[in-house]
C-alpha cells in the first residue's frame, strides 16, 4: 500500500454521526452504481443509517404538491432510488454474532485506496468468549465492469479453531431514506420500488423490481463464493435472498467469502436478465486478481492524465486527490447520466443534476478526460427535447431552457424563483459545450450535437430578452446567488447569455465554412436572419455598471438595497436560508455565493481588472458563502488579482469540506461541485489557467505555503504537464504535437518544454 | 311583493351548471351563517352540488405542503368549514317522492325578496300519477337572531286529497366540497369535522361536532313544527337526526312544516348547548310573523341608510341593489369575523379574508353603516398580535404585517410572491382605519384600537424600507397587480406606505393634543424619535416617475419590459394566469388589474391630473382585467377624467358579474369585492365622492344612459342624500347637524339642502 494514495482512519469511532459520515466518505462508486459504506453486519437497533445503493440516472416519479397551484409549475419530480441492498454479510464465530458494538475491538481501521480502487475495513475482534479473529473486508465498484459491485470478506481465527458461519443477504425490499426535518433530503417515506419477481439460477439470486410510477425496472444479481466449507442453496423469500455458509476453520486459516453483485437497469438495457447473467458469468469466470488488476489499470490511466501533486502539504495533497477520486467515482459514463450534486454517495438533492456539473466539475474532465466531458455534453444533448418542452412550459415561443434540477430532463424544482428562474443554467451548458470544443477543436461533434444545444439555448435568450432604449435586457431571472431572486439584468446571466449568443453566431459561421452546417440548420430550421438577430442582441447586451462605485452591480436593483449587517448576525443564524424568510433575504445586499465575482472569473475579459478588483472587494463584504460553490471562486479571483494570502485562505476552506464534514451534512453525500471547484482553485486559481477563444492561457503563482505543485492537462490532444516551484514554472509536452499556449500573457509554442520565472 | 326589491327567475332550468350557480345566487346569509340554496329534496344521482352551510370565522387547519421547504413559509392554512346540513326536507305525495326531475313541473320560480329578507321557491307539480300540489318554500337567515336559519315549507294539494309525508333531516356528517382541477377551491376531500355527540331534548336534535385540528366545536340544533298531522320523535343515528311527519291533507289545504335551525360555535360562545337551546327557545316561542317582521325592519333600516337608486335602468338598479344586499349578507357582525372573498355563499378561496375588504367593501359600510365599518376595524385589531407575529416570521424586527389571506390571523397564502409580498394589505388596513376616522371623527376609538394598528404597520414599513440616495425605497414587494411580483418601488405600495406613515405621525399628534396618547404609546413603547423617523421616511418616500412618458411606472422595472401583445393573444388564453407560467407573465408589461390606476384613485392628490390622464391611457392598454377588482377602478378614474362613456362601459361590465355568471365561477360563491367596487363606481365614480383629510368632496356627473340617481351617506353623524338628475345635483341634510362638504372643489356648509348645476 502506497500511503500517498491512501485515505485511512484507525481506531474507528462508533458514534452515530461518525458512522453516517463514513458511510459517505468510504462509499464505492464508478459513475454507474454507488454503494454507501455501511457495516456489512449492520449497527445495533436505534442507530440511524442510510443504507443505500444507487444507480446513476435510475429514478422514480415522486409527487411534489404545490401549496398553491400555478400554471406550468412542476408537481412531480424524479427521485434517485435506493435499489436492492447486497451489502449485508453476517458473521457468527462459534455461535456469537460479530458486532463492533459487542465484545472487544482490539484493532480497527478503514481505508480507501485510490490507486487500487477499493475501500476496506480491518477489525481485530475478541468475542465476549475471548475468541479473537481478524476480519478484513474489501469493497469495489468496478470501473471496467460498470454493473459490478464486488466484496471480498475475509475472516481469520487468531487464537482458536472453531465454527465460522456466514450469512449473505440480497435484499430487494428497500426504501429511500427520509428525514422530514431536512429540506435537503426527501421528507417522506414512499414505496418507490415494487418487487416483481425473483429467480435462482446456478446459485445466482436474481431480483426483479419495478418502479412505482416511472415504468422502469432493475434486476440485481448476487453470487457468493466461499473459499472452503459447507453452503446452503440461496433461499428467496419476500424478495430477499439469503445464503448461508459454515466452516470449521483452523487457527490462522483465512476463510474468504466473495460476493459478486450485478446491477442492470432498464434505462440502459433491454434484456435485464441476460445482461445480469452475462455480466455475472464474466465476473465470476475471471480470477479475482484480474478484477483488482483491471481496476488499478483504469486508475493508473486516470491518475496519469489528471495527476495533481502538491509539494509541502501532504494532508492537502491527499484531500485534493480524494476530491479527484470522488469526481471519477461520481461522473456518469454514458449519455443517460451526469453527475449528481452528491454523486452516488447519498440521497441529498435526490440524485439531481444541476449547473454544478458544467461550471464546477466538467472543467476537470474537459482538461483531463475529454471523452468524459464529451459524454456530459451528450447527456445534455439527450435531454434537449425535454429542454425544448421545458421552454414551452415556461411560456417561450422557441428555444430550449434546461431544467434547474433533473435526472431525465424534466424540471424537478418546486420553487421557481430559486429554481427555473436560474436561466443561466442554459448558458452554462452552452459555455461548457464551447469549452469542450475549445480544448478538442472537435468540430464534427459540434456539427452533430454541440451546436444544436447552443443554437437552441440562444433562441431561448432571444425570446426571454427584450430591447429597451437600444440595449438588450433580461428580466425576471435569478443569478447564481439565490439570496436575490427574479431580478432584472443579473450581470452574470447577461454575460452568460451574451457568450451563448456569441458562440451561436461563431459556430454557425465555423460550421458553414467547414461545410458542416446544413444538417443541424435544416433540422431546427435555423436561418441567417436568426443569426443576425443573435448577433444584434449579443452586441446590444446590457451590462449593468455603477459609475459611483465603479463596479458591476449584481443586478439592476441590488445596490439600492440595504446592506445586510453580517457582523451583527448571530453565528447560529447561518446559513441564512434556514433562518430567514426568503423574501426578507431578497431585500438586502447579501449573497449566498459568488455571483458577480463568478462572472468576473468566467467572463473576465468583459471588464477591466480595476473594476474586478473593486467588485471583488465590494462583494466579498456581502457574501456569506452559505453555498459550497462560493469560496473556490473567490479563491480563483483573488489569485487573478494577485491577492495570494486571500486566495489561499479561500482555497483552504473548501478542500477538506467532506473529509472534515465542515458543512455538517456529509452524511447525505459528498459535495461534488465543491470538489470540482477545489480543483479549479488550483489550476485556474494558482495556475492562472484560462480557456479562451484565443487559446490556453497560464499565469502560475506559487502559494507561499507550498514548495511546489504539478498538474497535467490535455489541450488539442497534446498532453501538457505544468510544474510550479520556487525556481519558476515549467511546461512540458508529454505527448502529442506542439501547441501554442499563452504564459503570463505571452504566446509561445510548446514543443518540448518551456520554463519561466514566476511573475 | 314589491317588484323593485325582487330578484326572480321563472321556469327554472334544471341543468347542472344553472343549479350550481343558483345555489350561490339565492343563498341565505346574515354575516354569521350562510346556507347555499340547494333544493331541499336534492338532485338526482350524478348531479354535482355544493351543499354547504358555513359559519363566518369558523375554521379548521388544513395542511398546505410546500413543494420545497423554505424558512417562514406557511405550511398550513385555515379553511372555512361546511358545517351540519339542515336544508334537507323530503316530501312524498301519496307515496310518490317529490322531485323537479320527475313528474311534471307545471309552474316554477325562485326569488329573493331583498326587502323581506328571504328567498323562496314555488313549484306547481304534477306527480306521475297526476296529483298536483303547490309547494312554496321560504328560507331566511335572520339578521336579528344571527344563529337562526329558518325554513317555511308549505304544501297544498291542488286536485286531490291524500297523504303527505315529510321527512326532515339534520345531517352532521358533512365534508367540504372539493375539486382537484380548480385552484380556487380546495383540491382535496378531508374529514375536517369529527362528530362528537348528539342529544335530543324536547323534540330538538342537537349535534355536537369538533374540528379535526383547530380545536373548535360547533353545535347545531333543529326543531321541526308541523301545522297539523302525525309526527315521529326525531331519531338520531350516525350523527344524523331524522324526523317524519304524515298528514292526510284535504284538497286545497295548506300544510306547513317550519324548520328552525340554530348554529352555535365555540369561536363566539362558551356554552354551546345552552346558547343553542336558548336561541331555539326564543325563536320557537315567537310567532313566525314576528320573525319576518324583525327581518323586514332590520332591512328597512339598512335600505334607509344605504339606498342607492338609479332612474332609467331598472335592471341595473336591481343588480346594484342585489350587490348591496349581498354585502350586508356577507359582512361579519362581530370582531371574530370579516368579509370573505365569497361571502358566506360558497367555498371559493376557502372563506379567507383579503385586502378586498378594506379597499372594495369597507367603503360602502364606512359611508352607510359606520358601526359595521368599525367592527371590521375591530376584527383587524383582534388579529393585530398575529400580524406582529407574521412580521417576525417575515423577518422583521418590529411592527405588524397583516397576512395576505386569513381567517383567524395567521398567513394562509402558500405562494409568497403573489401573497405575503403584497405588503400593501397592511397599508390598506391603515387606510380604511383612517377612513373610518375621517367619516366619524371617533378619536376615542382611534385611541383605543385604531391608532395601534396604524403605528404598528408604520413600524413595519420602517423595517421593510431603506434609504437610497436620500429617498426612502421599498424593495421586494408585490403591488395589487399579481402579474408582476417582487419588485422595487411599486408606485401604489410606496404611496400606501407613505399614507400610513403620514397618519401615524398625524394621529400621534392628534391623540397627544387630546390627551389620549399615553395608553397606546406606553403599551407599544412608541417614542417621539420613532415618530420623527416616520415623518422623515414619509417625506423621503420615493415615487417612481418616468420623464419620457410623463407617467408613474408601476415599479422600477416595469417600463423596461416588453409590452404583452394582447391583441394577438387568443381569447381562450385568458385569464393569463391559467395559461402562462407566472415567471413568463412577470417578464412583460401586462396587468391583471388596476395597480398604478388604483393608486391614482386612492391617492389622487399625489399626482397632477394630466399625469393621471397619461397613466390611465398607458395602463389601460396593458391591463387584462383578469381580476374582478379591476374594471370598477378604471370606471372611477375614467369618471374623474371626465371620460363618461369609458366610465360607463367599465361600470357596466362589473355590475352583473354574478347574476350573469360572467366569470364562469359564481358557483363557487359571489364576488363580494366586485359588488363593493360596483357601489364605489357609482358613489366615487359618477358621484365623484372622495373622503380626504380635508373633508368630504363631491363632483357628481350623470351618465347619459340614466335619468338620474340618488344615494345616501352618513358623514360626521349627519345623514346626507345626494340626488343627481338632468337638472343638476342636490344635497339634502336628512338628519344631524350641518356639515361642511366640498362640491366641485368648492367648500360649502350643508344645512338643509344645496343644489348645483352639473359641472
Amino acid at each position: 500500500m502506497n500511503e500517498k494514495w491512501l485515505y485511512k482512519i484507525d481506531d474507528l469511532k462508533l458514534d452515530n454521526e461518525e458512522l453516517l459520515v463514513n458511510e459517505t466518505i468510504f462509499h464505492n462508486a464508478n459513475g454507474y452504481l454507488g454503494v454507501r459504506s455501511n457495516f456489512e453486519e449492520g449497527y445495533p437497533e436505534g442507530y440511524d443509517t442510510i443504507r443505500g445503493s444507487y444507480i446513476n440516472g435510475f429514478y422514480d416519479i415522486a409527487e411534489m404538491k404545490q401549496a398553491e397551484k400555478l400554471c406550468g409549475m412542476a408537481e412531480e419530480k424524479q427521485t434517485m432510488l435506493n435499489v436492492a441492498d447486497g451489502q449485508t454479510i453476517r458473521l457468527t464465530i462459534d455461535g456469537k454474532s460479530f458486532s463492533m458494538f459487542e465484545g472487544t475491538v482490539l484493532e480497527s481501521s478503514r481505508w480507501l485506496d485510490m490507486q487500487a480502487g477499493y475501500t476496506a475495513r480491518r477489525v481485530l475482534w475478541r468475542s465476549p468468549e475471548g475468541k479473537e479473529a481478524e476480519i478484513v473486508i474489501k469493497r469495489m465498484a468496478s470501473f471496467t465492469r460498470l454493473p459490478l459491485f464486488f466484496m471480498d470478506y475475509q475472516v481469520t481465527p487468531v487464537n482458536f479453531e472453531g465454527v465460522l458461519e456466514l450469512e449473505s443477504v440480497h435484499q430487494g425490499n428497500v426504501k429511500n431514506y427520509c428525514n422530514p426535518n431536512d429540506p435537503r433530503v426527501a421528507g417522506e417515506s414512499f414505496q418507490h420500488l415494487i418487487p416483481d419477481h425473483a429467480d435462482l439460477q446456478e446459485g445466482v439470486s436474481y431480483l426483479f423490481t419495478n418502479t412505482a410510477s416511472s415504468g422502469l425496472q432493475v434486476c440485481t444479481a448476487v453470487k457468493n463464493v466461499i473459499s472452503r466449507g459447507e453452503e446452503t442453496e440461496p433461499v428467496i423469500r419476500d424478495h430477499c435472498a439469503v445464503q448461508k455458509f459454515r466452516v470449521l476453520a483452523e487457527k490462522g486459516e483465512r476463510i474468504t467469502l466473495r460476493k459478486y453483485m450485478i446491477f442492470a437497469d432498464s434505462v440502459r438495457y433491454d434484456e435485464l436478465f441476460s445482461k445480469a447473467r452475462e455480466e455475472m458469468e464474466q465476473a465470476v469466470s475471471v480470477p479475482v486478481e484480474q478484477l483488482y488488476q483491471e481496476q488499478k489499470e483504469y486508475l493508473d490511466r486516470f491518475w496519469e492524465s489528471s495527476a495533481l501533486e502538491i509539494d509541502g502539504d501532504d494532508h492537502l495533497c491527499a484531500a485534493v486527490r480524494y476530491n479527484q477520486y470522488q469526481l471519477i467515482q461520481s461522473v456518469g459514463k454514458d449519455p443517460h447520466s451526469n453527475i449528481a450534486a452528491k454523486g452516488l454517495s447519498g440521497e441529498g438533492y435526490e440524485g439531481h443534476y444541476f449547473w454544478d456539473t458544467e461550471m464546477y466539475m466538467q472543467p476537470f474532465f474537459t482538461l483531463t478526460n475529454p471523452e468524459i466531458s464529451r459524454n456530459l455534453v451528450e447527456y445534455r444533448y439527450a435531454i434537449l427535447d425535454e429542454a425544448r418542452e421545458n421552454a414551452k412550459i415556461l411560456g417561450h415561443k422557441k428555444g430550449a431552457a434546461y431544467p434547474w434540477r433533473t435526472i431525465m430532463g424534466k424540471e424537478c424544482s418546486g420553487f421557481f424563483p430559486a429554481g427555473s428562474a436560474q436561466y443561466h443554467i442554459s448558458g452554462d451548458i452552452a459555455y461548457s459545450t464551447v469549452s469542450y470544443y475549445l480544448v478538442t477543436k472537435d468540430l464534427d461533434f459540434m456539427a452533430e450535437k454541440g451546436a444544436e444545444i447552443i443554437f437552441e439555448t440562444a433562441r431561448m435568450w432571444m425570446d426571454l430578452g427584450c430591447y429597451y432604449k437600444g440595449t438588450f435586457q433580461l428580466h425576471e431571472v435569478t443569478g447564481p446567488d439565490e439570496y436575490t431572486c427574479l431580478v432584472s439584468n443579473n450581470y452574470y446571466t447577461n454575460l452568460n447569455a451574451q457568450y451563448n449568443l456569441h458562440w451561436a453566431v461563431k459556430l454557425y459561421r465555423l460550421l458553414k465554412e467547414a461545410g458542416k452546417l446544413d444538417k443541424v440548420a435544416e433540422k431546427i430550421h435555423l436561418t441567417e436572419d436568426e443569426i443576425e438577430e443573435f448577433e444584434r442582441a449579443e452586441k446590444a447586451m446590457y451590462l449593468p455598471y455603477d459609475e459611483e462605485l465603479g463596479i458591476n452591480p449584481q443586478d439592476d436593483s441590488f445596490l439600492k438595497k440595504e446592506v445586510w449587517d453580517l457582523e451583527n448576525t448571530p453565528k447560529e443564524n447561518f446559513p441564512l436560508l434556514l433562518h430567514y424568510h426568503p423574501m426578507y433575504i431578497y431585500r438586502y445586499q447579501v449573497c449566498k455565493q459568488a455571483d458577480t465575482v463568478l462572472a468576473h472569473f468566467i467572463f473576465e475579459d468583459a471588464q477591466d481588472l480595476e473594476t474586478i478588483r473593486r467588485s471583488f472587494a465590494y462583494y466579498e463584504k456581502v457574501t456569506t458563502h452559505d453555498s459550497s460553490l462560493s469560496t473556490c471562486i473567490y479563491s480563483i479571483v483573488a489569485s487573478r488579482l494577485g491577492m495570494a494570502d486571500k486566495a489561499y485562505e479561500y482555497f483552504g476552506d473548501s478542500a477538506k469540506l467532506d473529509l472534515y464534514n465542515t458543512h455538517q451534512n456529509t452524511k447525505d453525500g459528498i459535495h461534488t461541485a465543491n470538489m470540482g471547484g477545489n480543483y479549479m482553485a488550483i489550476v485556474y486559481g494558482f495556475g492562472g489557467f484560462r480557456l479562451k477563444e484565443s487559446g490556453a492561457w497560464f499565469a502560475p503563482a506559487l502559494p507561499k505555503q507550498w514548495e511546489g505543485y504539478r498538474f497535467k492537462l490535455i489541450y488539442e490532444g497534446s498532453h501538457i504537464q505544468v510544474e510550479v516551484n520556487r525556481e519558476g514554472c515549467r511546461f512540458t509536452l508529454e505527448s502529442g504535437h506542439p501547441v501554442e499556449i499563452h504564459v503570463y500573457g505571452k504566446a509561445c509554442v510548446l514543443q518540448d518544454s518551456l520554463a519561466f520565472a514566476l511573475a
